[in-house]
């Protein structure tokens, strides 16, 4: 194994277009090469085998798709109201709205998942551990609800995230007075958290 | 074209379970003649070409994942309250873990059309005409609530349906005193629709 950082982390970022632009079956070493703008060979110097890799798309995304710790900073400076989670969850759209193409290769990571056990099982304890940490975290930092209303607000930003990255455009209109995404997160904010 | 119906029909059910274990990519005509049994190249007489197939996978889906009239008749008896809004998201569970396969179909064709703006847009259609239904027939009904609940319900539906197909098990003891599905199900309605 090839032990050069930057261009094992410039390949990963390769296979993570490659599988939102392609679907999980079209990532093979050859096409994160040519993605990369690599001689064909070059992946698969760096990585052992096909679940290698997989993995290491996992632990990037988990970085790449994380919140930003001064954006994190500056939010926890208000009030802790209902107003605050929904900015942390506006925060997330824009993440998604940033990024579209991780947040579309985690979908594709979770689909492959579906199909492989061993992988299923390193992204659901790193899904898990980032819901158990969120949970720590809206908890810690004395926010309103606590593990109930963390999970089901984030059953239904999921939800709203898949809308978003497969069929934007698909709710307009849906919830009366609500714009999308940015009311209707302020409504599941309100519906589902403690009332004031 | 041939015009034999139940022959039709067989080949876009394999189509289904192709979608579903190899992805959209993995979705070829020669794919599909091996899952369906028949000799290579009869799919290709039965679809004009691979966006017709995709197409009638998504009007089949449509009618495959429905909930059973019969089903909704009895639901229909019952008193108008969240209880018998719990039930109705019970029996689309019920749905989601007995046709497993159609369901990632779906998941696998709303990736598709993020990036076949042609598919989105008659999928989306499809999709944005099961929401209005959806809400039709919830106020129809009397159901409590109105186009906000159902939306907000649908989201978080929807990301529990991914939770559920992809990564099975994430959810367990998340939420203290909650059963995955089940619990989480009349959690969610409980937070969203109006108190009684």
């Amino acid at each position: 194994m090839v032990r050069n950082p930057e261009r094992r982390a410039a390949l990963v970022d390769a296979a993570v277009e490659v599988l939102a632009a392609e679907g999980a079956r079209g990532l093979t070493f050859r096409a994160v090469d040519a993605a990369a703008g690599v001689p064909t060979g070059t992946s698969s110097n760096y990585f052992a085998h096909r679940d290698d890799l997989l993995h290491q798309i996992d632990a990037r995304l988990h970085r790449r798709l994380a919140a930003d710790p001064e954006t994190v900073g500056e939010l926890l400076t208000r009030p802790r109201d209902r107003a605050l989670v929904t900015a942390f969850m506006l925060d997330l759209m824009g993440r998604v709205q940033g990024d579209r193409t991780g947040f579309l290769a985690l979908l594709e990571m979770r689909l492959e998942a579906s199909r492989r056990p061993d992988l299923r099982a390193s992204l659901k304890s790193s899904l898990r551990g980032d819901l158990d940490a969120g949970i720590a975290f809206h908890t810690g930092s004395d926010l309103p609800g606590g593990a109930e209303e963390v999970t089901l607000l984030y059953l239904g930003m999921l939800g709203l995230i898949l809308e978003e990255l497969t069929m934007p455009g698909m709710l307009d209109g849906a919830i009366p007075g609500a714009s999308v995404p940015d009311g209707v997160v302020a409504r599941l904010v309100e519906r589902i958290l403690p009332p004031e």
